[in-house]
């Protein structure tokens, strides 16, 4: 992830941080029998949270690796990886 | 979440212990700017664990509290509230 | 589905007829070597149409089929049926 | 789309065809008033039709369009406008 500038990387490490802290409220939730549907919400945070880290990282490698790649006529294989990854993404 | 016996309790929060390791171990792969398409992997096993969970909880709910609302004739309310959580986690 | 009035219904029709109208409009757009784009947004907006008749269905089946079976102590196999058809929409 | 070759077109428009039909099948479900769970289950297979023919079109489109725009140093818009269509797609 060479084309991440140190700002970028700052703030996908604090995202992820939070996410992380969620992940731990679920814990606590499920531990403290919290209302099922509470859960289900914060779940639906958590995942909103991570496709959006998905979906930065995502940017970054296609302005960044895979432009670089193209131009060094190693286009094809990176977009046949980028794809793989994008076909489990939208799941 | 009364309709959860003890061995589910522990089976969810061990998952969800592992999905926070995992949230972790993104951290640390974007602090060593791991390569991008690796670290897109991890977050959809991420995505893939907290979608298991939800499943998971949504049984629970719909086995638990929506048949036992039902029975007291209050079924109306909990599936519209249900309903409104799963327009959102099929997003 | 005995559960769904004329009206809605009629509704379900009609929006099923507008998405087969969506689906026909991609294939001419394939078939003039329209943008991709702009290919990929229609089909991102017949998916969020199919999504939205899912889910109406869904809310027609819990509050009429799944009350139903509950009431005649039959709750946990058609509960069991829910999850699994769940399983698969929320990909 | 003008890099999609004759082949895929074909391809592309045949599975188009048979998804349109699925669609024409899902409003004689209704209308017949089939069960909520099998219409669920075929609106399911019609997503997962719908979601390959976009993956199809996104992949032609990141080996054509996008990697030409690289060439011609024009990557950074084509990967926006990219980016904005994907963020919609993987909801």
């Amino acid at each position: 992830m060479n084309s991440l500038c140190e700002l970028d990387k700052k703030e996908l490490i604090n995202r992820l941080r939070r996410i992380e802290g969620q992940v731990r409220g679920l814990q606590r939730m499920v531990n403290e029998e919290k209302y099922c549907v509470d859960i289900l919400h914060q779940i639906n945070a958590v995942q909103g949270g991570l496709k959006n880290v998905g979906l930065k990282i995502l940017d970054k490698h296609v302005h960044g690796c895979v432009q670089r790649a193209v131009r060094n006529e190693e286009g094809d294989e990176i977009i046949d990886e980028l794809m793989e990854v994008l076909a489990k993404f939208t799941d």
